[in-house]
């Protein structure tokens, strides 16, 4: 028997199709509640306009930015266009188009979830007044508009570009284009709404000692904004990268072992790796779909709602791939078990990001505590918990990949070719993403009762809905820190498969090179690389030297944000305290006196926008340097220093600032001294130092990793060709 | 002509004899200033109390602990003793023996250091009534004490080991006893110290608005013990430590080579290399102790001073290595050169370290201005430019060791053969290192004016000499931050050298095991492993499972040293509260009232030995769990993810506590609002939470991973023999 890939890739994108339908109807069913208070209306509008402008301002400046890189690929990747009487033009324009596409189809899945997400804050609102159930469903289906979107377009995109090229190589492309749009996306998105939200905290609450969302305050309107721009948008293109990597890195070694196959004289039929992929991928889809479909919020109340449909998911997703897998026959049991571990190891990643940043378990606690003898402690309390969580998190990478490599390349005759094993942990990153659209629709739920209780507040819409909605945020808060644990997991098992993935690129690059002859083939043969690379050397100071210089790149990136969030956040305050010292009556709360919200949208847009390209590029052509300088060897090592420094500085950005919030928002449940106290003061500024860590700076910097593997890919045959040593 | 190694040992005994001489003759010079008032007197005695104490339990508790090792070392290290009939019996008496000579050489620099320090403090401070010259002389010889007694015993220490065993596997030995001694008295006295420092700063100066050293404050002279445990002691056992492993790593690889170089048929001559290190160490020692000997403070202020004297030692190296290497023939210009490329990078450093934290620069001045606007963005600031940081020193570090291996690995007659390479990086580090002598006496004169400045306040002498000794103190924080960005740097291509040492042992193990048969060796067989490990390929997942792991632990021990001080800082905070309100008098300064010191100095004391035995202890066995899961595969990728994630938040937290306080120190001079304004309080909490980043997590993290290398090369036989893997 042998396995029909095109078959799978119609099944594919029948369930891709699937899941826009359903989104529709999500869509169309959220549209639907509701909504008749004029003042929440208003404000509605005000959030959904400055969302509006912030993304068309952005999408223009990043279309820009696509098109330049659009033409540098164009005109050199994979290979310099001209070479050899541009024999190898049509790959250029292929990879072009495929990094374009990339770029169009992250955009989109992000105007989706904004539009979808300025309405659902508004009828959660609304829905608010009739109780937690139905107030809880709106904003979760509206965010869940977000998650079917995002994996439709995935799987989509992906079997289009295969279906239309038949070459893994320009799902590199796609994916480059999903992960540059989805850096600049996370890192803007994620420089507006801290702006927003620490210049609104620190004179509203630190210095005026207004409430949150208080209309009074200038940065209200911008608050909300962000959390669309950053925790939707942004969000939503993070995750749409890392499963379209997740899902290329898997392709390019199934491809490349489906095409080894009969050379290895292996019992393993043609096609099967390949079609395996798109199935779990569609598999993971259905699973999504169902988990969604099916939530409620019961007694329990919204947490343990939000994660018993995640753990729903989970199963049905096992289920039906051990369906697959028996589909499939015997032998592929095995990649089954690899991509079972991975999610399983995203699990475990869960649970403990959970006890860093839960109230009811110590480090929050100590933390809170700590703030009674000032924001020092507190800051050095969350600094010391963020450190320690990055233990059981990158033990729990680095073993799950450990594992699934093994069991893969255990499957007889594979004849202990790395690249089964590198297969198996691109599984393990499917398998651990195949949830996804479950876990887009918790995150997006966040930012939408988030709002929602913005909305409430400032629509006079009393204290007994005001604590549902503070019921529905909390909830969000703690499903989040949960959500980007598992994000940033996932990734990290992503960008280890892509490291396989750039091993593969280079020794194809090296079989073409050799293949067409001349200067650079001879230049290959005298480094010794003519053979390929099967390897890349701690031990060799080239490999070593990358490493250092790759470690480097997410500590310079993640400084790049914050200092934007820093110094934009200073432009932005002084624009509050001008508002309150020159609008008479506003500081008062005067009848028909409002702020000026406008200008502090406009504050963070220009902002955001001034700071985002530097540090993407930053990130970018230090990638080409060190690739130029050292050559392949450098580069894997850097990637290998990327990956590790990363994680590490992910993780604990994540969930130092995870900590930080709830530490905040335990005191503000009465603990040691509660609102107003002395501690609520340290842990407020412990909470806006985790802001950007955990809202800017932490997750752009699994992007961060993405954009460099593919980028670094993309190049093999020009680092080959051109680099000094 | 060949090489005497032997006469290279007794030169180099000769010339550490030669230090101690200088190092007794200065602390004399130092003793014979004159001091006559009472108060100092009484409170110089104090601190000196306070400090032997803190040193008597510590060293009580680490006899026990250095005991317990070497029982463990002489059971099971390198081999398990009553294996094959006892016949490697003697070795693991060997290894004991030395790690047990380590651990002494290392205390007993440590003790001069507190002796010399403890009276050089008192004299700096009475010095300085006759001017800021002589205090300036005063305080510099005393720290040069520490320096010369420091690098006197690496050199005899290490010619000792190497004339009574012969064998450079017990330097390691030696090594790992300086190191295990060192993480301690890192990690205890610097959580002693900042305990002191945090506690007395955040109620004395923030809370109750009085000055600094005020006699009032109950913690005042813990604080003072604190800078001479910590940063004296402390120090100069972590740079005990760092030359030592250079040394160590640089004669393993030396001694492998020179036993290689018949078999290989290479032109170069047996012991050459050996000799060589020697030369190289004994020729670094003179340096530095012509340089101390000739530092004046001139016309420029002491910092020029500190730094000049620098740049005489600098050249004085080189200049006389460059003799010893043309007495050594041709070939070994490319030696030469690879310890002027690591002296050059130390540079390098210096100049980046400085950038970030002298308040002259941008970086410093920008956190001041944040300040403005709350704490929270003194903190954003600081942590973004401490990131920042990191990218030159590692780009430093990685090109300084690239370029050394390959100058080294292109002396002709050396067959590409890596450990060449790899002693060309040993012997960077030994260039780094060789002017260390002169980086301890600029580091020591830190401790001894901060007391002297401390002291003065205290005594009462005036305003004119509290502003010389504000002179020197200022100095010596702005030539701080440099050595410890050189001790980073200097700690970096050690371990990196030690990353080849551990190579070289595990060949030698399996040799070892290959020539006894057995059991073991067909274990290694079928593995794959009896022909020995060339490469620690990242592609291969137990690899890499080692390096995510290894990544952690600096995290972890600097998360675990944090909150070591964190608890202990909140038991000290609640002691000072309750002597203000409770000691009737005190806070109005009531002639005749004194706080109780001595129950600060015993919480201080208590909670530092309660607390520093964990964090080192999990780092242990955290590698002895990988190694004995993984074997030498996973323990290889394991220190490569130590060192490269170690050297990132080592550089991160020193340069960014540096910043901190540097920002403080220049809003106290006047700018934004100086002293008392909101911009100085946001800009305290900034520099409290420098300290425990700068002077108790960030320099021991050098020592961590050294200790953690040192035990994976002695454990190399075990990993082979016993790993589930």
């Amino acid at each position: 028997m042998s396995y029909s890939f095109d078959l799978s890739l119609i099944v594919a994108v029948a369930v891709a199709v699937l899941s826009f339908l359903f989104a529709a109807w999500l869509f169309s069913w959220v549209k639907k509640r509701p909504s008749e208070n004029a003042r929440i209306a208003e404000v509605g509008v005000l959030i959904r306009d400055g969302a509006h402008t912030f993304l068309r301002k952005e999408y223009v400046m990043l279309a820009k930015f696509a098109a330049v890189v659009a033409v540098f690929i164009l005109l050199f990747l994979p290979h310099v266009i001209w070479a050899d009487g541009f024999a190898n033009a049509l790959t250029n324009v292929q990879m072009a188009v495929a990094y374009l596409c990339g770029t169009i189809f992250s955009a989109v899945a992000g105007v989706i979830g904004i539009r979808v997400a300025t309405v659902a804050n508004i009828k959660t609102a609304e829905a608010a007044r009739s109780g937690i159930k139905p107030s809880f469903l709106a904003g979760f289906r509206g965010g869940a508009v977000m998650g079917m979107a995002v994996v439709g377009s995935t799987l989509l995109g992906v079997a289009l570009i295969m279906f239309v090229f038949g070459d893994p190589t320009a799902l590199l492309g796609f994916s480059f284009g999903a992960s540059s749009l989805a850096l600049f996306a996370k890192a803007g998105g994620g420089i507006f709404t801290k702006t927003a939200d620490l210049s609104a905290d620190l004179v509203g609450k630190v210095e005026l000692g207004i409430p949150e969302d208080d209309p009074r305050n200038p940065a209200v309107i911008a608050d909300n904004v962000g959390d669309n721009v950053g925790d939707v948008a942004g969000m939503g293109a993070d995750l749409f990268d890392s499963n379209v990597a997740s899902m290329s890195a898997a392709l390019v070694l199934a491809v490349s072992l489906d095409n080894q196959h009969t050379a290895s004289g292996s019992p393993l039929v043609f096609g099967v790796f390949s079609t395996m992929v798109m199935c779990y991928a569609a598999a993971g889809l259905l699973a999504s779909l169902a988990g969604v479909f099916m939530a409620r919020m019961g007694k329990k109340g919204p947490t343990h709602a939000l994660n018993s449909s995640t753990y729903v998911t989970t199963g049905i997703f096992i289920a039906l791939t051990a369906l697959v897998t028996w589909l499939f026959e015997g032998f592929s049991w095995r990649i089954w078990g690899a991509s079972v571990v991975g999610l399983s190891v995203g699990v475990v990643i869960g649970i403990a990001t959970d006890y860093f940043t839960d109230d009811s378990k110590k480090p929050v606690q100590n933390a809170a505590k700590a703030s009674e003898s000032g924001s020092a402690l507190t800051i050095l309390s969350g600094v010391s918990y963020g450190f320690l969580s990055v233990l059981p998190a990158l033990v729990g990478i680095g073993v799950s990949s450990l594992v699934a490599y093994k069991l893969v390349i255990g499957i007889p005759g594979t004849g202990g070719n790395i690249e089964y094993g590198m297969f198996g942990i691109a599984m393990a990153a499917v398998g651990m993403l195949s949830i996804v659209g479950m876990i887009i629709s918790n995150d997006a739920y966040g930012p939408i009762v988030d709002n929602a209780r913005g909305l409430a507040e400032m629509g006079g819409l009393g204290d007994e809905v005001l604590e549902i909605t503070d019921k529905l945020d909390s909830a969000g808060n703690t499903v989040k820190a949960v959500t980007k644990g598992f994000a940033i997991g996932a990734a990290g098992l992503t960008v280890i498969a892509l490291l396989g993935a750039f091993l593969s690129e280079v020794n194809e690059a090296i079989r073409g090179i050799m293949e067409t002859g001349g200067a650079a083939a001879e230049r290959l043969i005298s480094k010794g690389l003519d053979g390929g690379i099967h390897s890349f050397d701690i031990m060799n100071p080239t490999v070593f030297f990358g490493m250092l210089v790759g470690a480097a790149i997410p500590a310079v990136f993640s400084a790049m944000l914050i200092l934007g969030v820093d110094k934009n956040a200073q432009r932005m305050i002084g624009e509050i305290r001008r508002q309150f010292k020159e609008i008479a009556g506003l500081k008062e709360g005067k009848e028909g006196v409002s702020p000026e919200y406008g200008k502090c949208i406009e504050i963070a847009t220009v902002g955001a926008l001034r700071e985002l390209i530097p540090a993407g590029l930053v990130a970018i052509l230090i990638t080409l340097a060190v690739g130029f300088i050292g050559g392949v060897e450098a580069i894997g090592g850097f990637l290998c220093g990327n990956i590790v420094a990363g994680l590490l500085l992910a993780l604990f950005m994540s969930n130092a600032g995870g900590l930080w919030d709830n530490s905040k928002k335990y005191i503000e449940s009465g603990k040691h001294g509660g609102k107003g106290s002395d501690a609520h003061k340290a842990a407020v500024t412990g909470d806006t130092v985790g802001d950007p860590f955990k809202d800017t700076a932490g997750p752009s910097i699994n992007t961060q990793i993405t954009v460099v593997s593919l980028i670094a890919s993309l190049s093999a045959t020009l680092f080959l060709t051109l680099s000094v040593f």
